[in-house]
């Protein structure tokens, strides 16, 4: 009945490695079926070269392996805290990659600088403080979870609007209303954190565009007045 | 009777992404035959795997759709803006690649640096200023064009001597006599953008090359003396 | 009786090209047969476009051929160093990757600033002191061996949990109990390193993950408590 | 008689496109019969995805064609310049190669930091002065060659012994005694000169390495104490 689900995660989490977002076993992808409450992601520790779709583990929202001989991500309670606090969030994408974890290690906000930005994310992409020593040694993935629904909470920021999270000293977490959003983003994520970097090198004191450009950009391909694309048939 | 521009445009298109000035729908190549006064470009939002000849949409230089199914590009009325301005300028190239639009965030100009710069930019690569709130709430893409005839107008630049002009907080539109040459300035531009970051990583201070070095190496490719590749026959 | 092994360090040493490490002839992987005590290693100077099993070199401790017919990679008594002095290494890679190569001709060691260096090195990766004149003279490639061995006592390193470390002005030597795990280890390096160099570009007061966060993500892939990946049938 | 040169050099220029040394036509391959005083060289503006055997163009060493319909690179003065000077450099390469390029942008040399430098240059790298107004009017790319011969005679340099040169904002002239060593020494050059900015990111007070460590290196390689790679046989 998940067939078509596990699939698409299956192929989902190639793409991750294919487009160069993750190697060995540094990410993974998880997409939710909300109506039935399950959740599909990948198997812990196992290559993307080796994947297959009968890997995937199916949860409940509890963590209960409802489906699947593996184990599931060791990053699966953070999944499910996003899923369980977010209803409109589809799918979460993990990764380390290079330029995007480093503003997580950097504990350092991806500041707004251009349209490339705004296109996909509206406004500047937050990083959450460092976990307690507490919140590490017990529940540390749990917390992970519930750190990053804190800091989109405290900052009133909507994951559709801006769908991705830096966990501090650790790397992003990236947020899509599918499978394929969620992987679009994060592949837009480290493009615009390696435009950031360089932006600063070539003017250090480069500050965050305006208002009415961000809102322009982001309102023109999102939301009930957008005109960027074909209209839908 | 256009076919072969709307094949050329849509073979242009799809180099820009081969090449890697742009991911996704992030950019976009038109062309201009400017004795019909037809305008051929990308639609709006679709992807360049998909693109064929037929999905390119030709219009008038007013923007009124004269052939094509699809809506243009979103950006065509920064195009249309272009052409009417700039005779000489047969083909438009927008991109966000990674360096030249780090220079656009930054607002700053890329100065000329070395020879590779001075083959195939006479002088600077202009920013323009940002647009105001009143500019980018109405006709925005409209007013992104008048920006940039500003800023050439204003520095005394001849769009085919500086083929491209970054605009603020977005990023690089880049010109030629036709599709080829625009695409070529367009990976030149990223290059010289990247070489440009390099060099004042490697020293600070580094400052523009001298008048003499510059003439040398545009004019022994461009115009009436140029003695650079083999003789036409 | 060694054949397997042989072809095992050729496919490994191809590996380090495949995987962008080296370039020409810029590195060396070796393997241990620690109950036999016998080395097989690159031989000097060979591409590992042309490498065949072959052509591995077989020594032992002392350095001396026991089998093969080329000279074995000048950098072999620093690899037998390594070997004489921590008996749980078991495969040693070399390259001159571009990031980790930084690090050791800055004379700077490698901070852990974040769960990606967590997951794979207990901590800080270090660099060697510089050698002295007497030493470069003469049994220059032993005592380079000679002062890895110095650095990781000095450090009270364990060559397995921190499976790395910089040679001053040279290049990476890496650990591992196997031939795949040393290349795996050698890859994660440069990939930690160049995340590093961005990071501090992103804030230059960046600094090192609590030891709680380090325990947990070094301890979660290793040692009798792990939990991460499947478990072992 | 000169067919096995013509396929040489032709290969050899094709090579620098896919080693990623240049892009379109900036760059160049050209090597010397010392005997016959013949020198081989691409023809100007032709694509290295275009070019042939038969389009090289031999000339003697005052610049006269004797062999080829096409015109010789236009930098073929600076190639006889420079082998009219050093009688041992059998091939000469030129390259607008990145890393490279920014240095003789910046105008600095490239410091010997590492093994990998001190393995193939045997100390820093030379950047010319710039050319002054009327070097660059007449003559110019004699005047180039020219004042790499006067850079290196003034800091005593052997070409085959520190086998580039990069001339002030331009890019680098590379030597070799044969085509291939000379594009190996092209290659080479790009890494040391990327490796050098990421030392510097890492570590700006970073120093040159000591005599003794780059005696050591460079002399294993090269001249008659040299023990690594295999004996010739």
């Amino acid at each position: 009945m998940f067939e078509e689900m596990k699939e698409r995660v299956c192929e989902g989490n190639v793409a991750l490695s294919e487009y160069g977002l993750v190697i060995f076993t540094w990410g993974n992808l998880s997409e939710i079926d909300f109506k039935k409450k399950i959740v599909a992601i990948k198997p812990s520790g196992v290559s993307f070269e080796e994947l297959e779709a009968e890997d995937i583990v199916l949860l409940d929202l509890r963590g209960k392996v409802v489906e699947g001989d593996k184990r599931p991500s060791s990053d699966t309670p953070t999944h499910l805290e996003i899923y369980r606090n977010f209803p409109k969030v589809k799918a979460v994408v993990h990764t380390h990659s290079t330029y995007a974890t480093a503003f997580a290690q950097a504990l350092k906000e991806i500041e707004c600088f251009g349209t490339t930005h705004a296109d996909h994310f509206f406004g500047r992409i937050p990083v959450t403080r460092k976990l307690l020593k507490e919140e590490i040694v017990k529940d540390y993935e749990a917390n992970t979870g519930k750190v990053i629904v804190e800091t989109l909470k405290e900052k009133k920021i909507k994951p559709l609007q801006v769908p991705a999270c830096l966990v501090a000293n650790h790397g992003p977490f990236v947020f899509g209303d599918s499978s394929k959003n969620a992987i679009q983003n994060a592949i837009v994520l480290e493009q615009v954190a390696k435009m950031n970097i360089e932006t600063l090198k070539v003017n250090p004191e480069t500050s965050a565009i305006d208002q009415a450009l961000l809102d322009k950009h982001f309102l023109r391909k999102h939301g009930k007045n957008a005109y960027y694309g074909q209209r839908l048939q």
